[in-house]
C-alpha cells in the first residue's frame, strides 16, 4: 500500500488565465476595470506595518462592524471570509451535511460541483429553460440543501426576488444559500428577506462591484445562529483567515459609497452601450444584470471568436460545456477596451462577408 | 426537520486572547515582538492599489519562486497559504483520507484534533514520557498518516532530527507531516529529508520567525507529486487564496536576511537570559528551542501565576488540560517585557514568602 491510495482526489477546477503580459486586454475573469477607491489607496499607505508581527483580529472584527453597519444589521449576522469562495467553500462544508443531494441550476458556477465533491456531498442539477432561466418548481422536491447564483454566471440573468422567495419558503428545511457576487450591477439583493427567513444565507464579494478582486474579501449575511455556526467551522479550520491589509482596505471601501455607486454606474452604462452596438454586428445577448456579457453570434462559432479574438490579444472566456459552448463571456472593461474589443469584432465580422 | 440537523457541529477551537488594548503585555500567542524586516514595509508601502482590481497569481508564483530560491528546491516543491493551520488543513483533508487513525502527540499544537473532527479522520494519541519526550516505537504501528509538530507546542521541546527520520523511514506508506512553526529557533529542520522521503511534507510559517503573523503566510515542502495534490485539492475549494499584499510582503521578508538572523537571535539570547532569571526564583522548564517557554513553579501553581499576572496586564497561556495544568506557556517578547514580566514574577513570590 502507497500513501497515495489515500489521497483525496479531486478534479482541479481550471481559473481563468491571468496573463502575466500587461499588453492583455483581459476580460476573462470579471474583474473590474476600474481602481478600487482612493480610501482603500489611503488606508493601506497608512497601515502600520509594525503591527504585522501581531496575529489580526480573528473575528475581523473591524470589518464586520462596517459591514453591519452598511448593511443595517447587527455584527452576529455576518460572517466574512477569504474571497466569496472561502466563504461558500465553508459553507457548503458546515450545511450541506445530509445524504439528500443538494440543488443548483445545471448552468451556474462551476466551483459548485467542485466544493460538493470536496466533501463528498451528492447534487442534483435542475436544467434551466431553453432561455437559461430557473423553473421554481424543480426546486420544491426533497433536498439537503439549495445554491443558487443571482445573476447566475455565465448566463449573466437575473432572476425576480419574487422567484428567489419562492424557492426559500418552499425549503425552510434546509439552508438555501444565495450566491450574489454580481448583484451591485443592476438586481434587487435578498438581504431584505434575512430577517425574515432563518435558512437563508446571502454571499456578496468585494471582487466584482469593489473593484477587490486582489485582497480577496467576501461575506455571509444570515440570520445568528447560521453565522454562530459557520464561525464555529471556520475557527476550527484555521481561525485567523483574513490578514490585516485585508480587514483595513475592507473597510476603507465602504467608508466611499459615492466612488463605489459611481463606478458601478459606470460599469453598467458601458455594457449597454457595447449591447447595442454588438447588436448591430449579429450579437445576442441574455438580458445581462451583471458586469459581464453572454454573447452568441448568429452566425459565427463562439470558440472561433474566442480564438481570433485571443490572437489580438483580447481575452474573453469560452467554455466548452454542454448548452453553452455556442456562447462567449465578456467582462465589461473600460470604454476605451470595450472599443478594441468592438474594432476587432466588426473585423472578424467584415472578414467573413457577414 | 429542520436545517440545523444537517449541519457539521465542531467544537471551536479557542485562540489565544487578542486583547485591542495597547497597555499590555502580551505574550500569549508566540508572536514575535519585533516588527517585520523594513523591506517588507517598502514592499507594501509600494503596492499599487489600481492592482487590487485584480485577482491574485493563483499559484502565488512570486512567491513559490522565492521561496523555493531560498531553500533551493524547485518550484513545483512548494504549496503556500494562507497561514500555516491553511496549509496544514488543506494537508489534513487532501492526504489524511483513510480509515485507520492518524497519529500525533497527546500533548501537541490543539488544532490537530480539531481539523481531524472536522472532517471525520480518526486520530490517536500516543502520550508523550514523562519529560514530554516523543517515544518514536509508538509511531512504528499502522496508521492513516502522521503529524507531528517540532518543535513540540506547548511544551517548546524539539526532537533530535534523527528520530524524525527514523519515524518517516517507518511509515513510507503514508504521509508523515513535520509542523516546524518553531524551527528557526535553535532546531534543525527536516527540510534536508525532503528529497530523501517522498511521504515526507514539512511545513513552517511567516508568523512566528518572520513577524508576520498578520499576513497570514505558510507553506509547505515536499516531492513534487505530494504538492500537486495539495494543489489539486486547494484549487478546488478557492483558487486566490493568498491575496496580493501577502504575496509581495513575503517576497520581500525573504531578501532582508541578515534582518530574520538577527531578531531570530535577539529572541534566542531573550530566551535564555530570562530562563536563567526564571530559574532563580524556582522555576522550572522544558528546554526550549521555541520563542516561548513552558514553565512550572516549584511551589506555586500555574493557573494562580497565571491569574496574577493577569490582574498585572501581563498575558501568558494557560491550558487547563490534562498534564499541563501546572504549566504557563510564556512567549518571548522584548528585553523591557520580560524584565516587567520578571519584575512581577518576583513579587509574586516574594509575596508568599519563598
Amino acid at each position: 500500500m502507497a500513501w497515495k491510495d489515500h489521497v483525496r482526489n479531486v478534479v482541479p477546477y481550471t481559473p481563468g488565465e491571468q496573463p502575466e503580459s500587461k499588453n492583455i486586454i483581459k476580460l476573462n475573469t470579471n474583474e473590474n476595470p476600474y481602481p478600487p477607491s482612493n480610501a482603500v489607496k489611503q488606508a493601506l499607505h497608512d497601515l502600520d506595518t509594525n503591527d504585522l508581527r501581531l496575529y489580526p483580529s480573528p473575528k475581523a472584527t473591524d470589518l464586520v462592524k462596517a459591514l453591519a453597519d452598511y448593511y443595517h444589521v447587527e455584527e452576529d449576522n455576518v460572517f466574512v471570509g477569504v474571497g466569496s469562495d472561502d466563504v461558500i467553500g465553508m459553507a457548503f462544508l458546515t450545511f450541506f451535511n445530509s445524504s439528500k443531494p443538494i440543488l443548483f441550476p445545471d448552468i451556474s458556477y462551476s466551483f459548485y460541483s467542485v466544493w460538493a465533491d470536496l466533501y463528498q456531498i451528492p447534487y442534483e442539477r435542475p436544467a434551466l429553460d431553453e432561455n437559461f432561466k430557473l423553473k421554481k418548481e424543480d426546486y420544491y422536491k426533497e433536498n439537503g440543501g439549495i445554491i443558487i447564483p443571482n445573476p447566475n454566471a455565465p448566463t449573466a440573468i437575473y432572476e425576480e426576488l419574487a422567484n428567489i422567495e419562492d424557492i426559500i419558503s418552499h425549503n425552510r428545511d434546509v439552508v438555501v444559500m444565495i450566491d450574489e457576487a454580481y448583484i451591485d450591477f443592476g438586481g434587487k439583493s435578498a438581504l431584505s428577506l434575512v430577517s425574515k427567513y432563518d435558512n437563508l444565507l446571502v454571499i456578496q464579494t468585494y471582487s466584482k462591484s469593489r473593484s477587490m478582486a486582489g485582497m480577496r474579501i467576501g461575506y455571509a449575511i444570515g440570520n445568528k445562529e447560521l453565522i454562530q455556526y459557520l464561525n464555529a467551522v471556520k475557527n476550527s479550520y484555521n481561525s485567523y483567515t483574513m490578514n490585516a491589509p485585508s480587514i483595513i482596505a475592507g473597510v476603507a471601501s465602504l467608508q466611499d459609497k459615492p466612488y463605489f455607486e459611481s463606478t458601478v454606474d459606470r460599469v453598467i452604462k458601458t455594457r449597454e452601450r457595447v449591447k447595442k452596438q454588438m447588436k448591430e454586428i449579429g450579437f445576442l445577448f441574455t438580458d445581462s444584470l451583471a458586469n459581464f456579457l453572454f454573447a452568441s453570434h448568429k452566425m459565427i462559432p463562439a470558440r472561433e471568436l474566442f480564438e481570433e479574438l485571443r490572437e489580438k490579444n483580447i481575452y474573453v472566456r469560452y467554455f466548452d460545456s454542454a448548452r453553452i459552448d455556442n456562447y462567449l463571456r465578456i467582462s465589461i472593461g473600460t470604454d476605451e477596451e470595450m472599443d478594441q474589443l468592438l474594432h476587432e469584432l466588426k473585423k472578424i465580422v467584415n472578414k467573413r462577408g457577414i
